[in-house]
C-alpha cells in the first residue's frame, strides 16, 4: 500500500467522522502516512481531496523532500502550529487532532493559531493508529524481514558458542546486537535484554557484568529494526544442566504460551487471549509469578495497538501483529519468557481456523547449552 | 546530589509555587528525582515532609526496589492515575501536574480519578526541567565520561585509518558505535550521522551504503550514553585534499563555532548566544545556509533545556551543559558542522570571565585524511 493510499484511508475514516481535516501529530503516525521519517514533523489531512501539507524544519528539508515527494512541504520549527494556522486560513470547519499525543500545554497552542478562525478543534485519539494495526503487504514484508533478521543473529550467536558460562551479560548482548546488524537489521529494535542466573527473575533486566553461570538460566529479549519496523522476540536457555525447578517452569511457560498462540483468532477478546495463556500458569499456582500483560502489537513501535492483557478491551484484527510473551519469574532463582511475534490470522468462510503465522522462528523447545 | 536533595529541592519550589503536591509523569523527571529508570513508572511529591511514593508495574518490581530504595514503591498499571487517586485520598488540595508532558486525554482520565475529592489539578510545566537545567557535580562527573567516551572513539577511528575512500558511511558509523562501547559508553546515545560528499548538506542524515571518496567532506555527528547521561559532538573531515570552497566553509563555521562558545556566560539572552554564532555566518553571505538552532542543553536527555536558537527566550545559567554547533550547508555539494558540549561556566566577583569547560575535546583544526 503506498502512503497514498493510506491517507486515502484516512480521509475516508475521518470524513465518516464528520471532520474536514486531520492534524497528524505522532511522529509515527506522521511517517506511515508520509513516509517522512524525521524527528521534528506534523501532517494536516483533508477529508476532500486537496493533497495533505507535511510541515518539518530546515534540518530536514531535503530529506522531506526526498520520502515524501508526492506532498508539499512547509519549512517551519513549530509544526503542529503552523499547520493548525494553515487549517484556518484554508476555512477548516472541524479540525481533528490527536488528543492521546498533543499536550495540555500543546492544546493551548493550537488553540491559539485558530484565535478569530472558524476553525474547532475536534478531539481524535487512535484514529491513525487504528488504521495502523493491520497492517498491510509491505509493512508484512518488513517485518518479516526484521524478525529474520533476529532469527538469524541468534541462531548465530548459539551455533559460534557465545552463550556459555564465564561470559557477561553484557558481552553476550553487544554480540548479539552486532549478529542482528550483520543479519541485515539497521538498528536494534530496542536495548537488548540479557538476564542470567536470579536476573532472569528481572522481566526487564539491563545486561550487566553479571557473568554466566553453569546452571544458570539465560533469558534473552531482543529485536531488530528493519526500515523502520520491529521485531520481539524472547528465548530462556539453561547453562550446562537444568535443575527440575527450572525443566519445570519452562514447560509450564511454553504450554501457556502455546495456549495463547493457539487463542490468536480475529474477533477473540484480548483479554480472553491473555487469560488462556495465564490460567494455564494460575492453575499450576505460578499466577502471582506472572506480573505482566500477554502481549502488545508490533510495528513502526516496539509497543503498539493491540495491547493483550487480563484488562485489555477490544477484540484481535485480522492482519495485525502482535507478540505473545508469557513468563514466570521467581525472585532470587531465576525466571522464564518465551515470546513469538505473529500475525493474526483470517478466518474466512473457505479457511476457517488458520493458524497465526510465526515470524519468529528460533525453536522454542529448550535448549541446555 | 542524591535524589533525595532533588526531590527537596522540588518540594522547596513547588512550596513557593502554593503546590501541595507535584504528580511527576515525565519518564526522565521520574528518573533525575529517584533514580528509578524503568520505562513505565510517574512520582507523587508531597510539598511536606512525607515522603514521595513511586509507581510502576510489575515488570519493574525488582528494579524499582533496587533503584530506588528509600521510597514506597507502587505496583500499578496506570501509575499516573493510580498517584492521583492517592492524592486525592491523602487530602492534597492544589496537586501540580506536568501540562508539557501530560496529554489531552491524559489529564481526563486523571481528572476521574479525583471526581468528589477536593483536589485540584494545577499546571505545572518545566518544573523539574528547570530544576535539571542546573547540573549537580554528580551529573557533570558523568557527562564527563561520557564525552570522554565519545572523544576516545573518535580518535581511535582515525587512527585505525576507519575514515577512508572506500568505505560506506554505514561501516563508519558501525565501528565509531562498536568503538564508544569499547571506550567506556553504556550505548549509543543517538542514531550516528555519517555524512559524505553531498550527504554532509544534508543536516540529519542518515547513514547510507554511500561510499566515501577522496576529495569529500565527511560529517559525524555521534554521543555516547554512560549511566543516562548523553554526549554530543560533530566533527566534519576532508578526505584526500581540500578544494577552496571546502576550506572557506570550514574556516568560517570554526569561527561561527568560537564565537559562540565565547558568548557562554551566565545571563547572556539565549538569542544573542545563538546571534553571535550566527552573525559570522550572515556576514560572510551564508546565512541562508545555516538552518537550525546554535544548540540545546545536553544531561539526561540528548535534547534538553535551554533551546538556544534565534527566537529563545530566556537567559544561560552558570552550571548548564549546552551545545554549540553551528553549519552551513550548500545542497548537492557539501556542509559543515563543528559541535562541542561544554559546561556554562560561574562568573563569580572573585572568577569573573571563566571560560567554559569543553567536554568534547577532540580537536577542530580541518583534519585532510
Amino acid at each position: 500500500m503506498t502512503h497514498s493510499q493510506r491517507r486515502h484511508n484516512l480521509k475516508t475514516k475521518i470524513s465518516a467522522a464528520g471532520l474536514d481535516a486531520m492534524l497528524v501529530t505522532d511522529l509515527i503516525n506522521v511517517r506511515y502516512l508520509s513516509g517522512f521519517s524525521g524527528s521534528n514533523g506534523a501532517l494536516l489531512v483533508f477529508a476532500d481531496d486537496r493533497e495533505a501539507v507535511l510541515a518539518t524544519d530546515g534540518r530536514y528539508r531535503t530529506q522531506a523532500a526526498q520520502q515524501a515527494p508526492d506532498l508539499e512541504v512547509a519549512i517551519e520549527r513549530a509544526v503542529g502550529r503552523y499547520l493548525a494556522g494553515r487549517a484556518g486560513r484554508d476555512d477548516v470547519g472541524k479540525l481533528g487532532y490527536e488528543s492521546h499525543v498533543v499536550t495540555v500545554d500543546g492544546l493551548d497552542a493550537l488553540a491559539g493559531e485558530l484565535e478569530g478562525r472558524n476553525t474547532e478543534l475536534v478531539r481524535a485519539s487512535g484514529t491513525v493508529e487504528t488504521l495502523r494495526e493491520i497492517k498491510d503487504a509491505g509493512e508484512l514484508a518488513l517485518l518479516r524481514l526484521a524478525c529474520e533478521a533476529a532469527d538469524a543473529a541468534l541462531a548465530d550467536l548459539v551455533e559460534r558458542g557465545g552463550l556459555r558460562p564465564g561470559r557477561t551479560e553484557r558481552e553476550v548482548s553487544r554480540e548479539l546486537e552486532g549478529l542482528m546488524l550483520d543479519h541485515g537489521a539497521d538498528a536494534i529494535s530496542f536495548e537488548t535484554i540479557v538476564a542470567a542466573g536470579p536476573n532472569s527473575a528481572i522481566p526487564h533486566h539491563r545486561p550487566s557484568d553479571a557473568v554466566l553461570t553453569s546452571g544458570d538460566f539465560v533469558k534473552i529479549d531482543f529485536g531488530a529494526l528493519v526500515a523502520g519496523y520491529h521485531s520481539d522476540m524472547t528465548r530462556t536457555f539453561v547453562l550446562g544442566n537444568a535443575a527440575d525447578w527450572q525443566l519445570e517452569i519452562y514447560e509450564l511457560v511454553a504450554e501457556a504460551q502455546r495456549a495463547g498462540r493457539e487463542a490468536l483468532h480475529p474477533g477473540a477478546e484480548l483479554r480472553d487471549v491473555d487469560g488462556a495463556a495465564r490460567q494455564v500458569i494460575a492453575d499450576a499456582g505460578y499466577g502471582d509469578h506472572f506480573g505482566h500483560g500477554l502481549g502488545h502489537g508490533v510495528g513502526l513501535q516496539i509497543h503498539e495497538a493491540p495491547g493483550i492483557g487480563a484488562t485489555s478491551a477490544g477484540t484481535l484484527l485480522a492482519g495485525s501483529v502482535v507478540t505473545v510473551e508469557p513468563g514466570v519469574y521467581l525472585p532470587g532463582r531465576g525466571g522464564v519468557r518465551i515470546e513469538d511475534t505473529l500475525v493474526v490470522p483470517s478466518d474466512t468462510p473457505h479457511h476457517p481456523g488458520q493458524t497465526p503465522e510465526l515470524l519468529t522462528r528460533f525453536p522454542k523447545e529448550l535448549a541446555i547449552l
